[in-house]
């Protein structure tokens, strides 16, 4: 039995993939990154990295809404505060939470921020630190610091993909994706278990060359993308102690529509998250439609999103329209059953206050050969609407949290 | 594939058992009840319920949460307001749920309280009706009307465990206890899987010949022994459009301190319903201590009580207290995470802000070697209290629940 917790166990490939992973990943302008491997994983797998921009950038993060929290979120709060939102250099290991460590755990943060610092000649408030993988455990800081030097050195232009396979967990494959319109946008998240809204979700960085005009208005942008992208994603309901949003934003081009471009790819990067859930056999996407309000209909979709019924289903390949219609019953918002519709992929399941069995084939069958699988329902009560994104909820989830320890 | 949903599978005998299943259980003063076959599962097995009053008793009920509700809340809200509270039979069906059946589907309720009542030549209002089972097929109204005779004919004072098989749907044993103090009270539980707090919980039925004041004092005991036992009892956080939570007072003794007499009761059935979760090897009590206020010691309570990972941790025999501790640090609830404590049956896990790695073998062997686990959480900003029930999370769920159709 060992001390050491988390999400770090080696699973096997996904089911689902979206995408291909990608070979190369470009950088907005201004930024570089690396990753290495410092000792913390098994050796050769890479566990520190490194996001550095030419010039302090604007930059803002968010973080978990949980009441115990991972000694760096004390340290990203205090030096965003103290640089007034400009940021040089994003330092993250994994395989150590830094969680549950107490005052030394803070103080062990701090000494990262400032060795890293002390190499770059910037002022220490502008280095953020996160960290993730098992609580519990003192952080190695020594095995981070001897190797600074190296990730400082390595950086580069081309060093995306080494970052993002340095900040993995139990993830399957490196979640990095980048979009170019008038600005360019890339994006990093880990994470695919202990994933619900609200920013107890996981690790994510968002990196553009477009332009915010105050520290405000990138907190305000940061705020918006986060609730369309990664406050709709659901793995597990449950939460984590360290989860952080970090948004970097160089200003090297005058882009238009920063926010849509952020939120599209920040979207992209929530559903790889549920791709890759832990057991995972479907991406399900979530469709609400006729809310009050977008507010409501993004309610109504967590809670079908987090359903053990709805995800069981779904892994039965059971177009289940009682369990999706119970759920979006139970999520506080007020709407008239016998006016409501619930559909499976293209078949209409639920309508008229009457179930449909003679679509039920067609439903049945788009759980089966899809892998990316659609359940909506519309509420009857207004023109609002909201896509959440989840996955089914197999043995193999089971299995890999149950079987944690052994 | 067939149209009918519900939990009426045959499952195998439960792992976790509290109290033997009773042979025979007594009613109070004032009560008979019956159980027979009336042909909605299968030959043999009893479908088809009553509770009978020798005269019309005071009366309460509690319905589901849930924005989809079975036809039968609707018939029992409208009864229940036009007799004042007074109700001579309570008539329970399983195997079909009427719900999602439409306004049919309320009419045919009203035809079967209908018939009961001119039977036993009472106002039809002072009849009540309860369905449980898959949702979305018509009530085969005939069937049961036509075994309404024999159901009353045999309606006795040792008819309890008639009664509480005729309820049954995937539970693996039947759910009545009776308590006697200064009055007698006698309870029924169905209910295993969908199983969750604020009455979208199960079927319930609280008999006793103690005596109420007002048809509003008798909706308050049943509110304030409710909020103490089926609401603090949780499956898999998912709830159901028809559960409902009767109290029958006869009045027939004029016991003290009924409210803590059927509480009593009300909590051990409440245990014996996590207990008997789908799926389900372990009992866990959730004990919450050093809370603000009974209400978010409850809320905490739920919160670990429900997540999937501190459910998992069960199943894998895992003390893991950095899932208890981030499951309650997600409940709303705010409190200083390194002045909490945890604790896995007597074996101190956290506290301080920091893990006891050396008291974790003392907590592996609570999880293995008894069926009851206790994990608790101190969260050190007060005094109140509240203990909540559930069970670990098995791959057995997740086969119980994605394999339903097949």
């Amino acid at each position: 039995m060992t001390l050491a917790r988390g999400r770090d166990s080696v699973r096997a490939p996904m089911t689902v993939q979206l995408e291909p992973v990608p070979v190369h990943v470009p950088l907005p302008l201004g930024f570089r990154a690396a990753g290495l491997h410092c000792g913390l994983k098994k050796a050769g797998q890479f566990d520190l990295g490194l996001l550095l921009a030419d010039e302090p950038v604007a930059a803002a993060a968010i973080y978990t809404q949980n009441q115990l929290v991972g000694a760096h979120i004390h340290v990203c709060r205090d030096h965003l505060t103290r640089s007034g939102g400009r940021v040089r250099a994003v330092l993250v290991n994994a395989r150590n939470a830094n969680c549950a460590t107490g005052e030394q755990g803070i103080a062990d943060a701090r000494t990262c921020c400032r060795a890293l610092a002390e190499r770059l000649r910037c002022p220490e408030e502008q280095v953020l630190m996160l960290s993730t993988g098992p609580i519990g455990a003192p952080l190695p800081t020594q095995r981070i610091v001897t190797h600074l030097e190296a990730l400082v050195a390595q950086a580069s232009v081309d060093g995306a993909m080494d970052f993002a396979r340095a900040i993995m967990t139990t993830d399957t494959y490196p979640k990095a994706l980048h979009a170019a319109t008038t600005s360019r946008t890339t994006g990093f998240a880990k994470g695919s278990g202990m994933i619900h809204p609200n920013m107890a979700t996981m690790l994510g960085f968002l990196l553009t060359d477009g332009r915010t005009q105050s520290t405000g208005a990138t907190e305000q942008l940061l705020r918006n993308v986060a609730d369309r992208s990664f406050h709709r994603v659901t793995v597990d309901g449950d939460t984590s102690p360290n989860d952080t949003l970090v948004l970097l934003a160089s200003g090297r081009s005058a882009g238009t529509d920063l926010e849509g471009a952020v939120t599209g790819l920040a979207q992209r990067l929530a559903r790889t998250i549920a791709a890759d859930g832990e057991g995972a056999t479907r991406l399900v996407t979530i469709e609400v439609r006729g809310a009050r309000t977008e507010a409501e209909a993004t309610a109504v979709g967590r809670v079908i999103a987090t359903s053990p019924l709805v995800k069981t289903a779904v892994a039965g390949r059971d177009p289940n329209w009682g369990r999706i219609l119970s759920a979006a019953g139970r999520a506080g918002v007020t709407f008239p059953a016998e006016r409501a519709r619930v559909w499976v992929g293209a078949a209409d399941v639920y309508s008229g206050g009457k179930p449909h069995p003679e679509n039920e084939p067609l439903a049945h069958r788009h759980l089966v050969e899809d892998t990316l699988v659609t359940l909506g329902v519309d509420l009857a009560v207004g023109t609002a609407s909201a896509d959440v994104w989840t996955c089914d909820f197999t043995k193999d989830y089971v299995q890999i949290n149950a079987d944690y320890r052994s």
